[in-house]
């Protein structure tokens, strides 16, 4: 049986958890957002899911909810952030007016991130840009877990990448994609169910392929999606994310030190482009006749349709809730 | 039978023949470089293989080998370029050094290009910048042999991103790959050898599954590689190559009225990043590290180990070729 709460009471509680788990009034907004609107979107293993792992981060002291990052303007096209192991999502937010600015006056612009936390999903970080008129793409590292081509041994994280379209007085076309067969996340989630993973997601301990979800997270790894061209994006996401970045690749990451905690400490880059910028043409026109084609192809769905259609059906009706979990995280949010 | 023959004397006879078929001397030594490196480094599919297609395209008069092609500069980080219906190379060896400039002064620059016929691989455009000490990337679109996720008829190019980074004292690391589970030029030639494709490859014109090459390419159509992520990642080359760029889509482009032509008249965007910039880091000395663990996870080869040993190989004692070829080139050349 699940219940039905409601978006805005959802991010109150969620706030007051992270509150309460040494986050900032602010960061703990922010993170309750971006959790909240996850669950709200159906997009289940970047929702409640990870809570245990947050707040397992946050009290290991693994990250810093309360972190002075710093953001630097090195040229007029980049902005370089220092996460200083807090969140990603306070820099992005502080971040946000400069990027668009540059974007607008440059036609391109660049912000890398480096030594901070990055816990959600990434569309959540580029759909708001691509409401503003702009393209994005957001290149992310996290935790060592998938294999390179040919090797035996984890040394990419599931590493997302992400881009965002703006389109005219619709929602932004949308995609968030690990290059990693699988996501931890649902991973994770097929674990506790009990679901074998599908052929050719993982590899055991000994580099086996297996199905067993267990087998993967016990010392195994995840294969990158669609063999060696996954992983050469995957790979592309550990230099933009980390390299770039000046932060850690995914298998540098070592939180041994703090148990319980969950949340990668990486780097990511999101690049802006105005497509308006000098245009002879009408960029959002060109996305319909584009997106209008794939239809009449016989591609039902556009990558997002389901997240923007349980968003509208859960901010209607409140967002499904299991009662049990619901009571779990208000005695965390008045603990 | 193969003999050998010296890398710029293979220069020589593709310029006169490209000069031959319509192209200015300054295009037709772009072209003929760009051919004999593709052959030089292995890279058949791309090499000789392609000179029936470009003739075709320039007897046809569907590409203008002397296009009087236009760069503007819309924007401290922007360059947008027209190709008149050129090829591609001569417009991005045009726009090289102010792209460059832009990189060095922005952090990140873009350029696109519309209206172009790309006819060659993606690396050796970037390569280069990569040399240079940029970061890469390249967007292509191009003609659609690639069905959407879902869908049932071709609408995608095959589409190929391409991406580069520099490495200290040492060849770039630089992948390129198509967004189809093969590239096209892969079909053909398979098609020309009678071999099968290995299943997952593409569809017969009833949007069926098959091995049979000509299958896909009389009427059928190509998969996206890695199932809906290499389709989004196709979409997302259309909407970079093409709608950006102000080109056609790849299932716009119609050649019909021009028999034998065979190079695609698309769109590409460029983006260079300067990793230097306001690095607080070495990114070049960070390049090594994760060359160094995915080395030591057990791949053997990163993405163009092969193509700088055929380099070497071939630099040092002559490209292999088949001598009815060579001789159909000396022809072609002198006719």
């Amino acid at each position: 049986m699940t219940i039905r709460i409601d978006y805005d009471e959802l991010v109150h509680l969620l706030a007051a958890m992270f509150r309460r788990h040494g986050c900032s009034d602010h960061v703990a907004l922010l993170l309750a957002e971006n959790m909240a609107g996850a669950e709200r979107d159906g997009a289940e293993s970047h929702g409640l899911f990870r809570i245990a792992g947050n707040l397992g981060s946050l009290d290991s002291g693994w990250v810093d909810g309360k972190a002075e990052f710093t953001i630097e303007d090195v040229a007029p096209g980049m902005l370089r952030a220092d996460g200083r192991n807090g969140f990603t999502l306070p820099v992005l937010a502080a971040a946000h007016d400069a990027l668009v600015a540059k974007a607008r006056q440059n036609g391109i612009a660049l912000l890398t991130v480096r030594k901070a936390h990055h816990f959600g999903a990434v569309w959540p970080d580029i759909e708001p840009f691509a409401r503003d008129g702009f393209i994005a793409l957001a290149m992310v590292n996290s935790m060592a877990s998938v294999v390179p081509h040919g090797g035996h041994h984890k040394v990419f994280g599931t590493n997302p990448m992400g881009f965002a379209a703006p389109r005219a007085g619709k929602d932004p076309l949308v995609f968030d994609q690990a290059s990693s067969a699988m996501a931890n996340g649902d991973v994770q989630i097929a674990a506790r169910e009990g679901r074998p993973l599908p052929p050719g997601t993982g590899v055991d301990r000994d580099g086996n392929p297996t199905t067993d979800p267990r087998a993967v997270l016990d010392g195994g790894a995840l294969l990158p999606f669609g063999g060696y061209k996954g992983a050469a994006i995957a790979m592309m996401m550990e230099i933009m994310g980390a390299a770039l970045a000046g932060s850690d690749f995914s298998f540098e990451i070592d939180w041994s030190a703090y148990p319980g905690a969950a949340t990668p400490h990486g780097g990511q880059t999101y690049i802006l482009i105005d497509p308006g910028r000098g245009a002879s043409h009408a960029f959002t026109a060109r996305m319909e006749t584009l997106i209008a084609a794939m239809h009449a192809a016989g591609q039902e769905r556009l990558p997002g349709d389901r997240r923007y259609a349980n968003r509208r059906e859960n901010l209607a009706h409140g967002i499904p809730i299991d009662p049990e979990r619901l009571a779990e995280i208000r005695r965390l949010a008045a603990e």
